[in-house]
This record gives structure tokens, sequence and C-alpha cells, in this order.
């Protein structure tokens, strides 16, 4: 059998290995655009700040190391320009000859990726970089190197444009990082991306919202708020999109998100045909509809799988949970599924739990925070997303949720989880067993909660805001026009409440639950803010900046 | 309602504070024998290292807090001495005044614990001390102010007595590890221990397995291989057992492993009386059993569950896993479910896979290393254990497939994880992708693999051992007599190798398995070394410090 292979990065490359290591007599032929083939695609902006010193050490394989080991057939600067379906053919374009010449297959397997999404910036004579192949390194360290370059621009806050802000710093680079929209890293919910703005500003860099680059001249790039910033380079890092032109020709199906459209074992419309990675739509666990999920991961898995397809031996792949992590000067971002924003676009009925727990016993010398935010199915209790922004553990909490939530557990099951604890790595109570509590709670009406955006329309229906903090913590920073009695005196100073409906606080919303136990069996009808006067807080500084917060808005 | 509750630390402290959440009025009165309650109990090694400074922050709640804010009678100092089930009382003695009155409940939940066992030490003349309480913890370092004690030793290289002995380490005393039996920290496997008796002989430990202490004299004590070692402090930590008394007075059923019977709810055999934390049998996740399984967090997590029963929404208990970690000199060792010494023992049919994974992508900077051996159904393909031993990443991967095995995922559905991946997190084949796809090759017949145990049998029957490591990494060590072929001239030097069954080899095994796919379809009987060099070299060097790893030989 003779299969070709379109692409020569994470998931094509983890097809061609697969394939031989189940068929030994196939004839396996890669073909990669570019120079290089199975790089490390992920650590390209660290090799940009340094983090990563040696270019070596990005580039994984090369087609003679596997030749030598899988007898593979690895060609690069190679580019397969067409497909004939009925002929069972490729025609091949050598990028350094012109010449062209045509291949035969059995199977084709497509993996041309994604490409760097352009349209961005409305001036296409501006130079922008990408971040999104070996090459494209190259060349912005080289105008790094060659300008001596003080200054940057970096248009887009999501996962590769926060990764080139914070190694073009670590560089010592002035960073300006220009946000089409009012929130950077816009997978999060608004409250909870608040930390992540304050930490990048914190670091001296430069962020502007509502904003798009208008404009060049020299050194410098003018933006749509009508300034002009300093800009040796220019990085776009504003999105990919599926590349899908030799699918599209070959009249393969093209999904409702636009990527290339297969079924549960990579096959396209074509049964000879599988295409894989970030070109490809993946099945979202959560509604089931056709999504683009970028990530290397599912690269990877479903190149493996596609081998195991044309093997003979398919099976159907999991849907897809948008699994991701971000490090960003310190803090770790993390996120499964969806968020508040998409759930309400959507009009699913929803439960949402914010904790603020600390990575290991706060005994234990070193204890880090973190915010968690989990949303929940009102129906069947289901995990459809959360998000953590923290210090250490952030990874370990997001991966549990991940599991969970592909196994199918329940909010109210992550109770029942037996984690792994000692004062060094956890707390007796998880903070995930810690937000199934919570979640339990809310499922079986044990406390019900409301949140930081709905605070103002309760309080303007006449509810009566309760801070249930001590007087100190009160004194520090509180909620203006909120009542304080603190949760030990409660009992005691019932008399002093109104008979109005309660929203009680604390600072993360543990005390808070308490008192609202307490003032519920004493008649009182009472509703916990989710995640106390630290979400409210990060809720409220994410309006000011921006008006996103709006669209959650109830 | 008026509920009594027998002991203050983790499960009953949460039955305390869950019931007064869920139930305002009722009556509850908390016994604690001890002079403290919520203390934190996994926290008093590392007080007794220094590692932990302040005495205070072992001690989370008062009986004072927990009267203001919950309004719990708690009365330490107070031991409940019997329980007359028929008049629904308990004898209560004042340890201070030695008075003792009678109370009467409605409900009666006992948290007595487990004891630091005794009768590990045959000379009951010599001054031991336990690890277990506040009062332990000062007696001990009031032992290590007075004497400026140089030397210690400690009885039990288990949990605590490996955390003991770290800590002694710390604060510069000279450390003896006596061991009954063959192997340190035998929750483990003997080649999954071999490097944990490694780094603790490493650190200067004198480790003395096969060993007893029996006898005393001044400030040393003498041991059963007739030596004498310096000894200003002994620490018996060979273990807990289940304190029962209370419970075996009363008449209340004692399940099969010596603790307290109770059902699913926490109710004991008197539906009046509940039970939980370290003197409550627990059932097995992995067979059914009553088993013991004493860790904080099921403590904590009964503790809650038998104030929802009390309140009337009870649910079932999930089945305990027995997930535990320990932090020992650097290394994190983790476990969760069976190992395979109890599988042999039990006849369980099972497949194993060892994987030596980084943490995180090779190429950012600062990746450590672990060692994974999963546990496998041969049926079912259950996940039924697991062990990893290693640096940063440990305590996450064990949480991980904790959840897994608890929400009943395969171990081939492993390789579907979708987990959270950036270069300094993990990789885009999470070890746990890895371990998976290990284990679906397993499952699906794609790979055979042989364990370091079986190695010395099946080349007596005529296997051929191969090593397809570079030669260099063979000249740096090897198997005595295994052929050298690396895995990239295999294919050329296919006449090389004899056509008897072949078992081949690499460092890790990931070689290994490519060496047997291509030498199984070139029509080789060929089994892969599970685990590589590294695993056998464990296995083997814990076969020459002691016996115990015949137990599992085949």
């Amino acid at each position: 059998m003779k299969i070709i292979i379109v692409g020569g990065v994470a998931g094509g490359m983890s097809a061609a290995t697969r394939l031989r290591r189940l068929d030994e007599t196939a004839e396996i032929i890669v073909f990669e655009r570019g120079h290089y083939v199975s790089f490390a695609n992920c650590g390209l902006p660290y090799f940009v700040g340094g983090v990563i010193r040696n270019r070596g050490d990005l580039l994984l394989q090369t087609p003679q190391s596997l030749g030598a080991r899988f007898s593979l057939d690895v060609r690069v600067d190679t580019e397969v320009v067409q497909i004939d379906r009925a002929a069972q053919t490729v025609s091949v374009r050598d990028m350094l000859t012109g010449e062209e010449n045509t291949e035969h297959y059995d199977r084709l397997v497509l993996a041309a990726g994604a490409s760097a999404r352009s349209g961005a910036v409305s001036d296409t004579t501006i130079p922008t970089h990408t971040l999104r192949t070996v090459d494209d390194v190259d060349h912005i360290t080289a105008v790094l190197a060659e300008s001596g370059a003080a200054s940057a621009v970096v248009i887009g806050g999501g996962f590769i444009g926060l990764e080139a802000v914070e190694n073009l710093v670590h560089r010592g680079v002035h960073v300006t990082l220009v946000q089409r929209g009012p929130q950077i890293f816009t997978p999060l919910d608004p409250e909870m991306a608040a930390p992540v703005l304050d930490r990048v500003r914190e670091r001296g860099v430069d962020v502007r919202l509502n904003t798009t680059v208008t404009g060049h001249s020299g050194q410098s790039v003018t933006l749509s708020d009508g300034t002009t910033v300093p800009a040796d380079l220019v990085i776009d890092a504003s999105g990919v999109r599926p590349d899908v032109t030799l699918a599209e020709q070959a009249g393969l199906r093209i999904g409702e998100s636009g990527g290339v459209w297969v079924d549960g074992t990579q096959a396209t419309s074509d049964p000879l045909i599988f295409a894989v990675g970030d070109g490809v739509e993946k099945t979202d666990a959560v509604d089931g509809s056709g999504t683009l999920v970028t990530m290397a991961g599912l690269a990877n898995r479903h190149g493996r799988s596609v081998a195991d397809s044309i093997a003979g031996t398919a099976e159907q792949a999991a849907p897809a949970l948008g699994t991701g992590i971000l490090g960003i000067f310190g803090l770790t971002v993390a996120l499964v599924g969806w968020n508040e924003k998409r759930l309400v676009d959507a009009g699913r009925a929803h439960r949402i739990a914010h904790t603020h727990p600390a990575n290991h016993a706060g005994y234990f010398p070193g204890a880090e925070g973190m915010s968690i935010k989990l949303l929940i199915d009102a129906e069947s209790d289901a995990i459809l997303g959360a998000q953590i922004v923290g210090g250490a553990g952030v990874d370990k909490r997001i991966d549990v949720l991940a599991v969970a939530m592909a196994a199918g557990l329940g909010a109210s099951a992550l109770t029942r989880l037996e984690l792994a604890y000692a004062p060094q790595y956890a707390s007796a109570k998880d903070p995930i067993n810690q937000l199934g509590y919570v979640a339990d709670n809310l499922a079986q009406g044990t406390s019900v909660n409301l949140q930081w955006h709905e605070l103002d329309a309760a309080r303007a229906a006449g509810s009566v805001l309760v801070d249930v903090r001590s007087a100190g913590e009160f004194a520090a920073g509180s909620i203006p026009g909120a009542l304080n009695v603190s949760l030990d005196e409660l009992r005691a100073r019932l008399a002093d409440l109104p008979r109005a409906p309660l929203i009680v606080h604390c600072q993360v919303g543990q005390r808070g639950h308490t008192a609202a136990r307490i003032l519920t069996q004493h008649g009182f009808d009472v509703q916990n803010l989710d995640g106390g006067y630290r979400t409210w807080l990060a809720g409220t500084s994410s309006l000011v900046v921006s008006p996103i917060a709006e669209r959650v808005l109830v």
C-alpha cells in the first residue's frame, strides 16, 4: 500500500510513524512544504524569548532520522498543489526547483494545519510577522538582532499573542499589545481574564483594548485610537484559520466551522482520504457541533488514529473538550470546555461556581492561590467547562477536571474523587473536592448563589447586601453600600438584619455559604455572592476596562 | 436532635461543621480526648523538621473558634469511655479531673481514628515516641531540644516513617531507618521502591532492612542483626491500627480488616451510630473487600457524608482507591489502587506497563523525569493501580489516574484524554497519553511485553536478548549477555539475528516497541522488555538489597 501524507509536523508525523509500526511494508511518503518536519511548534515563542537557547532543540526529527528509524520517505520544501481524486494522484511541486510531478496514492492523509490569519491589519503594507513556523522565528530573531529592536507591537492577546508578549518582554523589548476587542484572552470570561490583564500591565506591557493597527510609518505603527506606538517589529497573532485549500479544490466536504469535515475515524467525505490536525473540524464535547480546536495534543492523538484507521483498526474519536493552558508572567491560565459567554449565547441553562483555593495546605510554606470557575449544566449536573487562573497546581486541577468531564462525571461527583494528599501537594479537601462541595450544594439547593454581574440588578430590586467578613476586612475594601455583620456575630445580630431578601458575601464564598445556611434556617431569603468579594472585584474591574461583561449581564 | 461526636480531628470535625450548616437547631457535642481539635495531622512531621516553624500553624481551630462560628460544644481532654446503646448514652470522663458523667444521644458519630501500632519493638522498656498527635510532636521536639539530639532511630519506612526521616535529617540529626522487612515503602513494588531507597541512602540515612530493634542501652539501641546504633531518640512509625475499643465494647460489628464496619452511608451495625475516619473499614475499589485506608482525604469526605446521612440526605460512599503521595528528599512518590505484589497474591490476571517520561516537553528547560507503573486488568482493561516516582508533575499524573480509575475508564482510554498542553507543563503526548498508548498496544496485541523479573526465566528457556540502544548507550551499561543491534540498523541487520524467540529492550521501552514491531512483521517471535534497561536496573538492584522481588517472580 502507498500512503501519502501532506504535512510533516504533529498530526502528519504521528500518522506516519504509527503507520510504519503497524505496517512494515507500506510505502509512506511525507510531503512538507516547509523546510522542517516534526519541529517543536509550541516552543517557538520561547526560542524568540531566549528561554529555549539552542535552535536545534526545536528540531525534533530530520528527514534523515525519520528515514533511518521509520523508513519514511520525507520530502521537505515540497508542496502538494492538487489532488486528483478520480486518478488517486497528487501533484507535487519542488519549491526550490519549481519542478512538478505526480504521485499515486492508495490512501491520502491531509495534515496541512492552519495558517496564521491574515486581514487583522487593514493596511497590508505593514510588514507583520506571524509566529507559526521555524522560518517565522528565524525572521523575527533576525529583526530583533539586526535592529537591536527596542519595541514591538503584538496584535492579538490569545495563546500565541500572550506567549509572544511574555517572551519579547523577557528579551527586554518594550511591547504594545493591540487587542481588537475589549478583553484579552477571550477563551476566559471577563472576571477570570481580569487578573491576566493586571499581570500583563504590571510587567510594563502597554495594552490597548478595542483597538486595531491602521497604519505604518518607519519604526512605528498607528492605531485606530489615533495614537502612534513604536514598533521595530510587528507580530500578527490575531488568530489562525484552517488551511483547507487542497481539500476545497478537491471537492471534499468542509465543515460548518470552516475545517475539513471528517468522521470519527478521521476519514473525509472521500473514504480514501483522511485528514487530521488544526485544519480539521472536531466534534464539540458539549453540544456535538462542529468546532475548531487548534491544539497539538489533538493533532498528535488523531494522527495516531488515522494510522489505525488505514490499518483497519479504526476507533471513533472522542469529542473535543478544548483543554488549553497558557503560562504568562508567572501566572498559569487553563481552561476546558465552554465559558459562560458561550453558554449565555447558546441559551444553555447552567449553574456557576467560583472558588479561590490554595494549591496546597495553607499551613505548609509556599502555598499559592488560584481562582477556579466551574460551569455546570442546570439539568444534568454535567460539567460544561472550567477556567483556572493562578500559580502552582493550576495545571493539575484543569487536567483533573478535563478527565472528569471526558468521563461524564457530574460536578457533584467531584466531591468523591480520591486525590493524592500530603500537605506540600494538596489539601485534605482538594480544591477539586471543594469545588464539588459547592456544586453539590447548588445541585441540592443547600446553597443558592448569585453572580457578580447579577448583583446590581438584585439590589435594584430590593435585595440587601450583607458582608460577613471581619470588620478589618470590611475596612480594607468593600462593596459600596454593604452592611457588615461578621459571621461569628451573625447569630447574635439577627435582629439587626432587615427582612428583605439578603445577599451575603465574604472574601471568597465559604463564610458566605455558612452565613447563608444560618440565615436561611432563621427564615431569611438568602443568596450567596458566588466567589465573594474577590470575584466581584475582578468582574467589576473588567467592566471598568471594557464593556464586555455586559454580554453576560442577565 | 442531640448529636454526640467522638473525636475532633478530620472526620469528626468535618461531620460537626457540616451538621451545623444543615441543622441550625441541633445540639452538637464533640468529645476529644486530646488537648487539641482540628489540628494539622499531616503537618506534624514538618513541624519536627522545622519546615513548618510556627506551632500555632498546626492548630487550625480551637473549641472557642468552633463555638463562635458553628455553635459547637467542643470538649477537649475528655474521653468517651463507654457506649450504652440501649439507653442511647455515652459515659464521659474528664481527663484532667477524672470526673465522669453520662450524656444522652439521638445520633452518635465515632471518629476515634487510629492509634500508632505498638508491639514493633520487642523490648517494651525502650522509650519510643510515636508521631500522630500534637502531644507526640511536643515530646519529640522537647527531646531534640534538651538532648541536642544528634542521632535518631526511626522504625518503619512507610509514609510517616519516611516523613520523619526526611525531617530529622533536615534538622541535622543522623538517622538510622530500621525496616522489619526487605523493602522500604511497601505500598510500592520493589523496582519502584528502589530509587526511593537509593535517594534515602544518598542523603546519609543508615537504612537497615530485614531488621528489628531488640534492645536499648543508654543513648543507643541494639538491632536484630547484633549491631548497636546511636539513638538519642527512637520514633516508632511501624504503622497504625484502627481504634475500635469503644465500638467493640458496644458490640458493634467489626469488619474483616479490623476497622469498624459501616454501610455506604457510614452507619454502623447500630443505625443510630455512625463511624468515620481511620478507625473505619472502607470498601476496596478493586475487589470490593473490606480494607483500611488511613488517609485524611477520605476521613474528611466521609465526615461530611455522615452529616448528610444524619440529616436524611444520605448517599452511598464511593469505594476507596487508596490514593497516596509522599515527598521524600526531593522525590515524589505516589500511588493508587493495587500493586503487582497484591495482584499476584490474589491471583488476579493483569497486564503491566512501565514508562519513564519527562514531566514536560524535553526541549523546554527544566524537564524532570519520572517512572510510572500501571497495573491493568487482563480481562476488562480496567486500571487496577498505578505507582509513580519522580520529580515535578508526579502529583498531577497520579490524580489523573485516580480520576480515570474512579470513573471506570479503561487503560486504553488514557490515550483519549485531552490534557492541558504547553511545553512548560506537559508534552503534546502527555505521559498519561503515552501510558495509554502502551496499554492500548498491549490490549490489542500490537505489543507483547515481558517484566524485568521474568527475564532470567525466559532466557533460560532459550530466548535471546537484543539491546536496540546505540553502541554508546550499550557500552555505558548493559544487561549481561545481551546482543547489541541499534534500532536504526535493525532492518539492515536482520540476518545477524538468531531465529530464536527474541526479547528486545532499549533504555525505557519506546525504541524497544518500534524494534519489536519491525521484527514481528519480519516473522520473529518478539517480546519487549517492559520499561527497558531502566526498569530492569531498578528491579535487579532491589533483588540485590533484598529478596522481596522473588515474591513477584512468575
